[in-house]
C-alpha cells in the first residue's frame, strides 16, 4: 500500500481516537459548564473526519490501491475503508446537517414526552427523524428494502431477508419459555436490601475482576459514569467506566463485566492493526456478543460465583452474610417479565428487541403510521411479555435510541446474545475444562482463546464469516436457546 | 467579518482546545502503554491545526477582513491571527521535521547527559537544535538580532533592545541584595521535617483554596500531576493540576495557588471572545505574572497567612503546633541562593534567569561556543549567586527547555515578576483595604479587579500595552525592587 494512503487512514484512526478521548471526557471529567464548548469541540473533530473520508484523493487511492496485488491485510483494510467512505460520501451535506437538526430537536422532544409521560409530545420530531432516515437509507442504496441499508451501519453485512427469520423462531421459543419459568414460582432472595455500600469496597472488587479476567489496567483504565460504557483512544488505551450505586454493589459489578468484555475485545486487535480501519470489530453484535458472553455466560454462572461469592460475600458480609451459593446465583438470574428492557434478563430480554426490531421494520416501511405506534408496542408488551406499560414513559419512551435516529441499532442486541451462546460452546469445545477454570477463578484461559479466534481478527471478515469460521456455522438460536435451556432448567427446576 | 472567516477560527480554538485536552490526558489519566499512541494522535492533531492556519484561502480571508471596516474586537481577531499564520506561513515543512527530529533527539540526549552528569553528551545534540533554531528565526525574520524572533513567539512585541537593559539593572541591584539577606542570618524554622502528611487532607486544602481565590470548579478542575501545569480545552474548561508530595503539604499549596493563577486568568477572558484568537494572554510573561503574583505576592504574605495558618495548623498539627505565625512567614520567604531555578526564592529566581537570558543571547548570536557554556554558566553561577555547581545535572544541564529547543521563554519568567509587582501595585491602588480582605480571606475583590482590567482583556492589546493601560507605565523594575525591599527588609531586618 503505498504510503500516502497509510498516513491517510493512520490520520483518520487518529482522529476517531480523538473523537473517543473527547466523548470518554465529556462524560467523566468535563466540567459542568463547558458541555456547550465540548459540542463544538467534538462537531469540529466529526466535521474534519468527514471531510478527509470523502476527500476525492482518498477515493483515487482507495481505487488505486483495490487494483493492485495486495496482501490479505492490506486488501482487507482497502475494502473496510472504501466501504466506510462510499457510505459517508453517498449522504449529501444538507442531508447530514438535517439529521444533526432533528437529532436535537427529538432528544429535547423525547425529553418533555417523557417528563408528561405523553408519546404525542415526541411524535412530531420522531416523524421528521424516521423521514430523513428513510431518505439517508435511500441515499445509501438498497436493493428493496430500505432496513438493510440502516442495519448496515452497524452490522455490516446482515439483512432483513436473513435477521427476521432469527428473531421470529427466537421470540417463539421464548414466550412459552418465558410462561415455564414464571409458572415454576421459585422463591427468590431480595438481595441487598436497604443499606448502604461502601463504594470503595465496590470499587476494589470491581478492580480486582478487572484484573483477574485479563483487562490490561497499563493499557486502559476504569472510571465511572452515570451510563457504563467503553471508550478510549486507540487498543492500548482502552476506557470502560462503570456505575456506582450505593445499594447494591451488583450494579457496578455487572456493568464492569460487561464493559470489560467489550474492553478485552479492543484491546485485543492485533498490533499489526493498530491505525488502521482492521482494528475494529466486524459489527456492533460480534461486539456485544463479547460483553454478554462475560456478563451473562461467565458473569451469571455458577462456576464463576463458586470462585467469586466467598470474596463478595467477606466485602459484604452485612448482606451476605446469611445468603448460601444457590440463593444468590438464583436471585442474579431471577427471570421476570418487565416492563423495561435495560432491567430485564437474559432470557425476556430478546423479545424486549423482538418488539423493538419489528416496530422499526414496520416504521421504515411505513407500514405503521406513527400515532398507532403507542398502541401496537403495548400490544406487543402484552403479548410477549403478558405485561403493560401504565403510561408511554415505561413504553415506548423508555428507550434514547430512536430520539438519537437510530434504527437497526436494537437487532444488534440480539445477535449478541446469540453469537456469545455459540462461541461460548466453541470455547467449551476447545477448552475442556473451561467450568473448572471459572470455579478457581482461571479467566485468561477464556480470554486467551476469545483473543486468538475472535479479537486479533479485527475487521478481517464480517461478522458471520467470522464466527462460522470459528463454531462452524453462522447465526443461530440454537446454541442460545440451548444454553438458555440447560441452565434455566436446571434452576427453576422446569422442563424447558 | 465574514461567517467563513469566523469558523475557521472557531475550528482552529476548537483544535487547539483538543490538543489541550490530548495533553493535560496524557499527564493525568493516560495509561502507561499508550504514549506512543498519543504522540500519534496529538502529531496529527497539531498537523491538522498547521494545514488549516496555512491554508491560503485563510490569508486571503484575513487579507480582505483587514482592508474592511470592523469593529475593534473583530480586527483584533485579524490581527492576532494574522499575525499568527504569518509566523507559521514563513517556516518551511522541511524545517518543522528537522526541528521535530533533533527535539527528540536533543531530548533522548539531555536525558542520558543528566545521567552521566556531562554536559558533553548533549552538546551535540544542542548543537543541531541551536543551528536549527538560528535558521528559524531567519525564517521569522527580524531586524539583524535573531533573538527577538524567538522571543516574539513567547512575548509578541518584546525586544531584546528593551528586555536587556531591564534584565541587567534588576541583576544589578539583586545581587548586593541578595548579599545583604544572606548575610543577616535570620535562623528559619524547618518546617514539615521527617514525617508523612496525609494525602486527602493535603487535597482539601488545596480545594479550600481553589474555591476561596474564585476559582470556578464547575468551569475547570484540579487533577494530580507530576509536574503541576495549567492546561484545558476552552475559558470553561480549566484544567489545573498540583502535585501532593507526602512528605510536606507546602508543595502542593504553592503549586495550587500558582496554577490557579494562571487558570484565573483563562478563566476570565470575556464571554465575546470565546472561541476566537482573543481569548488568549497576550504574552507568556503577563500569563506568569498571574500565577507569581497569587502564588508569591498574596500566597506568600503575611496577611494572607494570618487568614490561613490557622487552618493549616489544624490541618497538619503534629508538624504546627510549636509553630507560630511569624516563623512560618519567614520559613516560606527564605532567601538563599541556591543551584536550582525551581527550587529558588523569590529574591534569587532572577538571577538564575538573567543568566539564561545572557547564555541564550551569546549562543543565538553565536558568540559563545558551545563547548564553553558549561564554564560560562558556572562563572555566572558564582558571579550572581556565590554558588558553584558540583556537576553540569546542577548546573547547565538542571532545565529540560533547551533540550525542548525552547530558547526565548526563559526572560519570560522575569517579566511575569515584574508585571505582577506592578499589577499588584496598581490593584493596592484601586483597592485600599486589599490587605484588609487577605486578612480576612477575602481574595475576590482582588481576583475581581484582575478580570476587569486584565484578563477580560484578552489579546486585545499587546502585554506592556495592556499594563501601561492599567498602571500607567510600561514594563520596570522599580514596583518589583520596592516590593522586595519592603517585604525581605522588614522579614530580615535589615535596610536593603
Amino acid at each position: 500500500m503505498d504510503t500516502w494512503l497509510l498516513s491517510r487512514m493512520q490520520e483518520l484512526r487518529d482522529l476517531q481516537g480523538l473523537i473517543g478521548l473527547a466523548t470518554w471526557d465529556q462524560e467523566t471529567y468535563l466540567p459542568a459548564k463547558a458541555g456547550p464548548a465540548r459540542a463544538h469541540q467534538l462537531s469540529t473533530l466529526q466535521g474534519l473526519h468527514h471531510e478527509r473520508l470523502v476527500d476525492p484523493r482518498l477515493g483515487e487511492a482507495l481505487a488505486r490501491a483495490a487494483s493492485q496485488d495486495l496482501t490479505g491485510d492490506a486488501r482487507a483494510m482497502v475494502r473496510v475503508l472504501s466501504r466506510e467512505r462510499e457510505r459517508e460520501v453517498r449522504v449529501p451535506s444538507d442531508l447530514v446537517k438535517a439529521l444533526a437538526e432533528a437529532q436535537s430537536k427529538a432528544l429535547h422532544a423525547w425529553r418533555e414526552a417523557r417528563k408528561e409521560r405523553r408519546f404525542a409530545l415526541f411524535q412530531p420530531a420522531l416523524q421528521r427523524l424516521l423521514e430523513l432516515r428513510r431518505e439517508q437509507a435511500d441515499a445509501y442504496g438498497h436493493g428493496g428494502e430500505r432496513y438493510d441499508a440502516l442495519l448496515e451501519g452497524h452490522e455490516p453485512g446482515m439483512r432483513v431477508e436473513r435477521l427476521t427469520p432469527v428473531l421470529s423462531a427466537l421470540r417463539e421459543h421464548l414466550i412459552p419459555m418465558v410462561g415455564k419459568l414464571v409458572g415454576a414460582r421459585r422463591p427468590v432472595a431480595r438481595l441487598f436490601d436497604g443499606r448502604r455500600y461502601d463504594k470503595d469496597a465496590q470499587w476494589a472488587f470491581t478492580l480486582r475482576l478487572l484484573q483477574d479476567i485479563g483487562f490490561d489496567l497499563e493499557a486502559g483504565r476504569q472510571d465511572v459514569s452515570i451510563h457504563p460504557f467503553t471508550g478510549g483512544t486507540h487498543p492500548l488505551d482502552v476506557r470502560l467506566t462503570t456505575h456506582v450505586d450505593e445499594t447494591s454493589p451488583l450494579s457496578a459489578i455487572f456493568s464492569t463485566i460487561h464493559e470489560a468484555g467489550h474492553g478485552l475485545y479492543e484491546q485485543g486487535f492485533s498490533p499489526a492493526h493498530y491505525r488502521t480501519p482492521l482494528a475494529s470489530a466486524p459489527s456492533m453484535g460480534l461486539h456485544e456478543s463479547q460483553s454478554r458472553l462475560w456478563e451473562n455466560i461467565v458473569g451469571r454462572s455458577r462456576p464463576f460465583w463458586e470462585h467469586y461469592f466467598p470474596a463478595l460475600r467477606a466485602a459484604f458480609p452485612e448482606a451476605l452474610a446469611a445468603v448460601d451459593l444457590d440463593d444468590f446465583h438464583l436471585a442474579v438470574n431471577e427471570v421476570s417479565p418487565s416492563l423495561i428492557r435495560i432491567e430485564s434478563d437474559e432470557v425476556t430480554y430478546n423479545l424486549h428487541i423482538a418488539l423493538r426490531y419489528e416496530l422499526e421494520l414496520l416504521l421504515v416501511r411505513d407500514e405503521l403510521p406513527l400515532a398507532d405506534l403507542p398502541a401496537a408496542w403495548n400490544a406487543r408488551m402484552e403479548k410477549y411479555l403478558g405485561v403493560t406499560p401504565p403510561d408511554d414513559t415505561r413504553g415506548v419512551l423508555q428507550d434514547i435510541h430512536w430520539a438519537w435516529g437510530e434504527l437497526g441499532y436494537f437487532p444488534t442486541y440480539s445477535l449478541g446474545n446469540l453469537y456469545a451462546a455459540s462461541l461460548y460452546r466453541a470455547a467449551e469445545r476447545a477448552l475442556p475444562d473451561l467450568a473448572g477454570h471459572l470455579r478457581r477463578g482461571e479467566l485468561l484461559p477464556l480470554r486467551d482463546w476469545l483473543r486468538t479466534h475472535i479479537h486479533s481478527q479485527g475487521f478481517r471478515l464480517p461478522a458471520e464469516e467470522l464466527v462460522r469460521g470459528v463454531t462452524g456455522h453462522g447465526l443461530t438460536d440454537t446454541d442460545f436457546l440451548a444454553y438458555l435451556k440447560s441452565k434455566y432448567g436446571a434452576l427453576y427446576g422446569v422442563s424447558l
